[in-house]
């Protein structure tokens, strides 16, 4: 079976403009795009601002909006296209099941990254976690996502909501901790230029295939107290970081106390 | 006024023997290191392990102990060296005036950087943070760091502390999130892998001029409350990972609703 040809892409935002970008990178440029707003930028396929002008007729739907505004998408464009089609949405954290109510064929094709405006990602690097009740339905998204990325992975709703949550530890509440040091340096006049190595390297030493806590080091590991308790003074000013501090600080504490194969690692 | 050519390095851990490693690159092989245990690997520079055999005329001696092994150290090294020498730790969270009371001459030079035994960091990046009581200490200790890098800061030690806590935040508790996703995945029996890029894109597009809070996304930042209670559905039996999400939930969330000049970012 070869990968669909004819595939509409529901939305150009971070996501819906990368995904386009790299279908036509890789030869498969896309039917059409559609977005409710102007595009803010050339895009590499035809583009419809108006739900009547989706064609009725591709293979694939892609839907790639905020996860609160896929049932609304997916109840217009039910009205609008060839019964036969499959649509997915692109979304971790919403189950496939909120298509079902519109669409015979449904799934989901979840890029697992961080989009922005300004950064081309390393698609061949990124998984796509795909899922469909049906078995050729799935086939199919299988085919789609390889377009995308050569890591494809077949993870239900259960299993992708999982990735999905534990994307928010190293994703969202790990931008929050780079946030905290910035406030820490700014409220110093130290420029935040002096942490980037180190949250380079923080990133660029974990491991596909071990733990991280082999890598943890610092005051909390190491059992310092003393070293904690001179943050804490200099946090006393700031509660919710001296919280924060505190907070996980004693999860490290907690996790270490546990018994656990120190392997490879000496803390420093 | 040339770099000193004459430097003894005390300590061969993670930071010394990157450090060793360094200095014979750039070409200035260190006279001597030192360090009580033997070496776990070949050095580029003559080794010794008994203080004794520490050379008395070096013009610098950097010590790159445990901070808690600092004090101990220079004590021992204070009844050896000549009297001139310029003696300095590389500690970012250590005052420079533990080593008042063995030296005249004295100082920090604290590379910022996380070392470990199976990476090589990029030297010419790594801020280099030189401390010292006297002018013609820190002109010698600003050479001797720019041997390590060309970033070269001076900071005093309140500015160096406060250095090191941002560092904790975004190295020491960042990667304690990672272990924490890798911990998610590994309850599900879904491999780590998945998260890598993820968490390398997280920390490639922090910028060193711009707040990370202009790139927050996710459930906190978008105040979705029902993603963020299925969320916690899920850590219902892990009370310390729950409270974890709670806590930084709550951080981002109450950081994001307070004036902030959203200029060119656009939650998703």
């Amino acid at each position: 079976m070869s990968a669909p040809a004819r595939i509409v892409l529901i939305g150009a935002g971070n996501v819906g403009s990368r995904l386009a970008q790299r279908f036509a990178d890789q030869g498969y440029p896309l039917l059409q795009v559609f977005s409710r707003s102007p595009l803010k930028r050339a895009f590499p396929a035809p583009f419809v601002n108006r739900i009547s002008d989706i064609v009725p007729d591709a293979e694939v739907y892609l839907i790639a909006v905020p996860d609160d505004a896929i049932a609304d998408v997916a109840a217009q464009l039910a009205g609008q296209i060839h019964p036969g089609a499959l649509v997915a949405h692109t979304s971790g954290s919403t189950p496939s099941a909120v298509l079902s109510p519109f669409f015979e064929h449904f799934g989901v094709c979840y890029p697992l990254q961080t989009f922005s405006p300004e950064r081309i990602p390393d698609f061949n690097e990124i998984p796509v976690c795909v899922d469909a009740p049906s078995r050729v339905d799935l086939e199919v998204l299988q085919q789609v996502a390889a377009i995308i990325s050569p890591r494809v992975y077949h993870l239900d709703d259960r299993q992708r909501a999982r990735v999905h949550l534990a994307a928010v530890f190293v994703n969202n509440f790990v931008n929050h901790l780079y946030h905290t040091g910035f406030q820490l340096l700014k409220e110093a006049d130290l420029p935040f230029e002096l942490l980037l190595p180190l949250i380079r390297e923080t990133a660029a030493k974990i491991k596909p295939d071990s733990d991280p806590a082999y890598l943890q080091t610092g005051p909390a590991r190491r059992g310092d107290e003393q070293t904690i308790r001179r943050h804490l003074e200099a946090l006393a000013g700031n509660p919710e970081v001296e919280q924060l501090y505190q907070q996980i600080t004693s999860a490290i504490q907690s996790f270490h106390q546990k018994p656990f194969p120190h392997a490879h690692h000496r803390p420093d």
